[in-house]
């Protein structure tokens, strides 16, 4: 479905290799569901819901996490309890700005049905603005639409571009939407595995970078640059036994990858991160102590550097794969693929 | 529509006297409306909403404001933009736990349908869980519960007890609900009102305390005890001019008047406390700078000490309005208000 | 060296029993040194430093750590590190306002020459303002106070009110300073020691409350009262095993112990709370993950009802402990134990 | 005295033009002062201490403050009132890790002497570790180094490099030290000018980037990479009438500027970032309430733009006037300016 990935183009971030599918879901457990709703009438819809299941009973089995806002212009449900608690209890929800109730309400609902599952829930939904293509104000998202995201969750490669929640999203002043990325990388001998999936919204064209190239001057300016500027919402997950406090550290690197492609985090963005981990294990209705694992903090520099990585080849991935796409209020075009192998050639930065 | 209020029994919190109506509606500007859903079939419902409309058009003429987690296991949504902004942009909902995303994404339907608002919104839902005596997974609360609330607001008297959010709430083991309570202060010469409301559904019995009076070991204990411990949502007002660092200190004392009440911060509680001043004005579209006034910090002692009292008389308020009511899963007992006279009066805690 | 402590006068606070010497070095391992400084000439002194060890070699086996921030108007250095980290590595000190960075300093150098050290240190210290009745701006604390204070550390009973850096400390209009206290409860059947040491020079007479009672109206005015309103560092350790995110919910509660003894906060105060646990192991060296241990979060609650009452003993200990003196601007007055005794029995809370 | 500085070799940093001196002494008012510690016997000594006065007289007329953990292996006094109430209240120490305790109790007992003065201070110093070629322990820095710093205090040209509290730093794998720049944007109409100035000890060499090229290849691998990973500090300065919410904000945005550099944030990091806007001013015995400014928060996208900028280039300008120094543990190499100038000609980023 994707046009393209970025390492398709020849161009490689970083030093660590990715995962099998270069996707969060190569962090073994993790799976991921989306539904997509693009129609034109009655009204203009280019929106969806894009879930993440972080393991097979979250609900009961809760992972280590942490989040992180790197300009706070939009909304994470469920932060409160995370932070209080340092755990992700939930299944993680994508979709647009205004409809981030009804894909909480829904997972709730959904959470209560699950054998072994607390009374009440706090689940975790996140939102971008896609209202210059989608007709936000039309509410398209249904409760169905939820639970087919949760009924077609899977493993292995991962749809990226205009799909679930990332369809009617821009990046850059060009098409943006889903991306995913992964690295694997050795700490004292034992392999862990990092993902990222990001919705990505944000950023304006002049300040577009990669690899520290400056391609943002090398495309033709985009007529979007004043209205896309949006939201970035990053999460970051690995199989590495974390504690909450770590994973919020992970959660704060996210924005150094942001930073290093361009984004400022303007006043009117949304660029909220979270990192789950699910190398250890929080069971719901434990009685006695827990046995945990810790990764030494020194050693979370891998981790770090990892996810500095990921998040940038995520946000490019999202961009190689979104097509051009024509919505309510015009136009959002794809990002021109060989201008950017051209742009990064100038400067030698070609794998 | 209340059974009574606390200082219809002869009992008074603190030194500061209440304003006209002991309300946060006593705070110029501020509206409260209120739908309430009580029926038994085809599903039993107890449950409601409650809106805070700050002023006539808060989404263009924004507040001061601030958050404090006292414990994070619940919900406000909107608390990232509000404290990265320092502004509180959207009327403010309460509602049962696992409906906080329909009245979320209503107001955020609403507001954006009213002139000179912003395109995309983030509004302020907050909640507490009902499911002892609501059955809450049927999900009662609906769109139009929530237009019908907002249209429903008012200034003067605000109905308390089993009312709006608050109508399946418990409270120290009895039947609690929305509570409101206000007082005015003079600062070198000026009047200022401060208001409190509160959907209350915390505490254990046997931490029930009121004007120091361990007033929870004079009741017959409450079967409800161990089912009962749920959370507070804590809304502070002033009409001060205050900057948003010192709502969110205001924010942080309403825990003051908690402790005193006997809520601990239990692990399952969600002890969530926003305020907000309408003393200065953050205009949605302003390209020039915007003048503001700031009450001296060393001056915000006294609103700390009518947020405390004010806080602990809104709690009794709800107990003291709310009825016995029948629902899901039993019966919450309204609080004996002669016992809880007589306990004070034993005390010499009578005005 | 005490005058009294609480339990003498027939007060006790909670349901749950203390350790073997109500003290803060009941959690095993944990010892405290302190170093006095009182004389008159030339320039009059009332002011020392208390050292709190964690453990042996906290340098070396860091603890789980939180903080947490009741009002700020005050300092604890190290808290960055520790919030960063979740781990306490170093001892806490507490001392004058002006001299925090002596001790600071000192407890750099000194960790620096033991054995596996870091090469670079964060110390953990802590100050309240002895200004009334000390000459604070001569500068009394020396490097060798802090030594002294580091070589005579033990476990054992504590010396309570004009000692180490409470020396010169009031509390409520009265004389205050150094008070310790503990509780020992069972978790699913196994028995957690926590232990609470405050620095109290915090509160109005007016708000000073003791198990409920309004104790402040019953003692005389004191002349203190509007200069008395300083500040109050509590620090909560407990052997149980707890992660980073559970000592810093543990450091919050230490607010709900001081709201029941009257501390609002105020805005002169630095009220700043710290909590270790010493049941988990973070060695420094670490390569591989380190095994650690969780207590259910669910079970914190008991943890929690500890704190709220051993901080309140705690504050009671330093007031009944402290003896009156005499000072730079003027005399604080001992707590009147007589008064206190009277004012509890005539609300029937004596044991 | 500096070697050079990043505009002389032809080297811009961003669309904004920098003040008079780019510096932060640009911000008018603003003076620095440094004491440089340079001696070999009895113990080498690489260090000092730089003081920033933000304007003359902070401590009654009180700056809008706010600052960032980008990783807080390190330490700044004086947050916990900063963050409390939003102001900075006192002078900015800068210096070693060890000694940042002599330079907060100097700071405190400088400003009790004032006129006007608070009677207790909570100064701000923060530090990076500069072990390498200072011999640290040796504690160095005494209270008439302080004093010297405060009296030699100036507006206009700002040392740079080997200077101050940068006298021993070392960044990215070159010596380090102390770095500043500005930049003058014009708003609606009105020209604000922003100042940054960094005591620069971080980053790896492999990290290092300039405007995107990754310069940290380009020169011959230095032996200090391993053991040159220290922090960063940065203070950003405007005289834009920001609130402390707003001042928060742009602290946090030093970090994209640190991203785009190679500042990983890595554990042993301590960078830690303060902000403070002069356009607004709080009185220090105010009784009634100030009148104050705010910038529209959709505004801020230029300071935030303007601060990027500048945080780069005050590290760069620190590495440009740093010379190669040799000390306790070895020999720290200047930045080879031409292999700079070299390696941006290539990739065409030469102005």
């Amino acid at each position: 479905m994707n046009r393209s990935r970025l390492r398709n183009l020849g161009i490689t971030i970083g030093e660590y290799p990715p995962g099998a599918h270069n996707a969060i879901t190569d962090v073994p457990g993790i799976r991921v569901g989306q539904t997509t709703l693009i129609w034109d009438a009655p009204r203009i819809a280019r929106t969806g819901v894009t879930i993440i299941l972080p393991r097979a009973n979250v609900w009961q089995d809760h992972c280590a996490a942490g989040s992180h806002r790197y300009n706070g212009n939009g909304e994470m449900t469920g932060t409160l309890w995370l932070e209080e608690s340092g755990m992700l209890t939930t299944p993680i929800g994508l979709t647009n700005t205004h409809q981030v109730g009804i894909v909480r309400d829904t997972l709730a609902e959904y959470l209560c049905a699950q054998p072994g599952a607390h009374r009440w829930q706090l689940p975790v939904v996140a939102e971008t603005y896609d209202g210059f293509l989608n007709d936000i104000n039309a509410f398209h998202v249904q409760r169905a639409h939820v639970l087919e995201a949760l009924a077609n969750a899977r493993d292995g490669a991962v749809d990226e571009g205009n799909v679930g929640g990332g369809t009617g999203m821009l990046t850059h002043g060009f098409k943006g939407g889903i991306g995913t990325s992964s690295r694997v990388a050795q700490i004292q001998g034992t392999p862990y595995t990092l993902g990222v999936l990001t919705q990505s919204n944000y950023g304006r064209q002049k300040h577009f970078t990669v690899k520290g190239v400056p391609v943002g001057n090398y495309f033709a300016e985009s007529a979007l640059d004043e209205t896309a500027r949006g939201s970035i919402i990053i999460i970051v997950a690995t199989d590495a036994p974390l504690l909450p406090t770590q994973c919020r550290r992970l959660a704060q690197r996210a924005g150094v990858g942001l930073a290093k492609m361009g984004g400022h985090g303007e006043n009117g963005s949304g660029d909220l991160f979270l990192a789950f981990a699910t190398g250890n294990h929080f069971p719901n209705d434990a009685q006695q102590p827990s046995a945990l694992t810790m990764l030494p903090h020194d050693q979370m520099n891998i981790l770090f550097d990892a996810t500095i990585e990921a998040v940038q080849e995520a946000i490019l991935n999202a961009l190689c794969a979104a097509e051009t796409m024509t919505g309510l209020h015009g136009t959002a075009q794809a990002l021109p693929l060989e201008v950017l192998v051209e742009a990064l050639a100038r400067y030698n930065r070609l794998a």
